[in-house]
């Protein structure tokens, strides 16, 4: 396994819990151009929750994006691990406490339900990402634009 | 790459072909339970389709399935080698020529378009299975049902 950024090894537990609970993730997802989210995830009901990792403050601080990922969500979550201080985090936002192995949500997220043409938009290209990147992981000689 | 049979060699290049299209594939799909399809592919616009891959006649005449799939896709389609006497096929299907590498379409299926709620729910599984699938080859230690 390529050695992962502190980010990802939180994500790493994270996705391990969220499949714990039913729900399926996408790592890195694009749900438009020149926005990327840490952890997408799909819920058996076509829920769906996004997970920003931060690894520490300074990680956290950089973060100028977070309120154009809300629009793409019905929940949306920070994961961070236990020495981070939670008293920086936004009101109105979900917390994981996390690490490499696992997770747990301490505060779930309040719900903001996706339209209904939004919810599909974002289905279908949760859909297209998961299905190209397992396509190129099982057929080195298959064509795909992974995006 | 373990051994493929010849169905799974033909799929893949099926695959590749409706790659080369824009669509994302998954392989051995179940949209439902006692139910799979050799190839689910979805295109841009979240057209359905289901091609069923044939390595012989035998193979096709034992199959007393496909026709329940077709009210799980937009176009459906039976792939087939070149020595394949595609006399046997039915009429209302379309016809794909291929091999391990790469195929083609022969015959366009015609178009019977899926109600919005079974697309829905068809886009939602077809989200989940490969998101699942992808879980598992990217981390081992994740606990998902691969369905």
């Amino acid at each position: 396994m390529p050695s992962l950024q502190p980010g990802q090894l939180l994500a790493r537990g994270v996705v391990r819990h969220l499949a714990s609970l039913g729900m399926v993730c996408i790592e890195e997802f694009t749900p438009e151009r020149g926005k990327r989210v840490d952890v997408m995830a799909m819920g058996p009901k076509g829920e769906i929750w996004v997970v920003e990792c931060k690894s520490s403050r300074a990680d956290f601080m950089a973060d100028g994006k977070w309120q154009g990922y809300l629009e793409w969500c019905d929940r949306y979550f920070w994961a961070v691990d236990e020495a981070f201080p939670t008293d920086l985090l936004p009101e109105g936002t979900g917390l994981i406490i996390g690490d490499a192995y696992d997770a747990e949500v301490l505060r779930m997220a309040p719900e903001e339900k996706l339209a209904a043409a939004r919810r599909k938009a974002v289905t279908r290209r949760f859909a297209t990402h998961a299905a190209r990147r397992l396509m190129a992981a099982r057929d080195p000689g298959v064509q795909t634009e992974v995006g």
